[in-house]
């Protein structure tokens, strides 16, 4: 069984251990490798995903004592149990749906009234910029030898992308349309 | 003091309010209204939110009577309280960047072997009738009288729209990868 399978976070971290083990910080990385920076991972995050997916006996944790000069003496690793692979097939069988669309721009534009028109407009060319950092950070990734590992990472690539410059889009209008209103209204 | 502003939802029910106070399920339509179908709001999910801004002393309940033969005697109204515009302004100022894309699709895309290929088919044929329904229902809202509102319901309409039909673009994407990775490499 695997709660939280509302979490896309849970079947992920699950599948890259099912591929082979690893340590917390090598799997934040392998996430962030695979997902891209839109996915806007934080290391810390994983750890709960861990715990919980170790308290369903799906993971579970192995010290191993690491080699040679380095300062940290040992290394906790996760290794996917016999009843991983069970629980991630059933999880890739789940039915998925659209998310919801629930941003915090878009709650304010929603509410605003037109003297907030300067806020808004503020707030887009924020929500802008960081549209355009996560655009210029996904296209640095360098391409995987495998071929399938290629063809996911392609996919996930471009989903990040056309959103992006959907919202770009958007924005733009955005901005035009508040502007149009302030100055029709004289405001 | 709002706190939970990382919640849209927060920012948005003290938005209506301040508007107008409300009952629950009424607030709850105003929301739907405003916010459109890709929200997907549920109705008791805005329960504990309108207790947090109580908390927060930025609401007050009151329990208005019902005139008349209705079976229910008493419905609970919130009102905004004085704390609440400044509250609200503090809201509208916050910066606001671009969220993470972290769906359950790309999730599973991302961590998919080869063998998945027939789940992920599937799952892209359910989250395409998904983006498909919110479009059908988000083209059936009525354009508002006033002005400014009318501005504010086309960007939040215009957002679902630009979005849904970017997820539209890439699922056909998708489709057509997996389906040729899967006919080269003869499975």
């Amino acid at each position: 069984m695997m709660r939280g399978a509302g979490s896309p976070v849970t079947g992920a971290l699950l599948g890259l251990l099912l591929e082979r083990p690893s340590y917390g910080y090598e799997l934040a990385q392998r996430v962030d490798a695979r997902m891209g920076p839109a996915w806007r991972l934080t290391t810390s995050s994983i750890y709960p995903v861990l715990d919980r997916l170790e308290s369903d006996q799906l993971i579970e944790r192995a010290v191993k004592d690491l080699p040679g000069r380095s300062r940290q003496r040992e290394r906790i690793m996760y290794h996917a149990t016999d009843a991983a692979p069970d629980a991630f097939a059933r999880w890739m069988q789940q039915p998925v749906r659209k998310e919801p669309i629930r941003t915090e721009l878009l709650a304010k534009i929603a509410v605003a009234r037109p003297e907030d028109v300067p806020a808004l407009l503020a707030a887009l060319d924020e929500y802008e910029r960081s549209c355009l950092d996560l655009l210029a950070a996904a296209g640095s990734a360098p391409a995987p030898d495998d071929a399938w590992l290629g063809v996911v990472a392609g996919l996930v690539a471009e989903a990040a992308d056309q959103h992006l410059r959907a919202d770009l889009a958007w924005v733009a209008l955005a901005r035009r349309r508040l502007r149009e209103f302030a100055s029709e209204s004289g405001r």
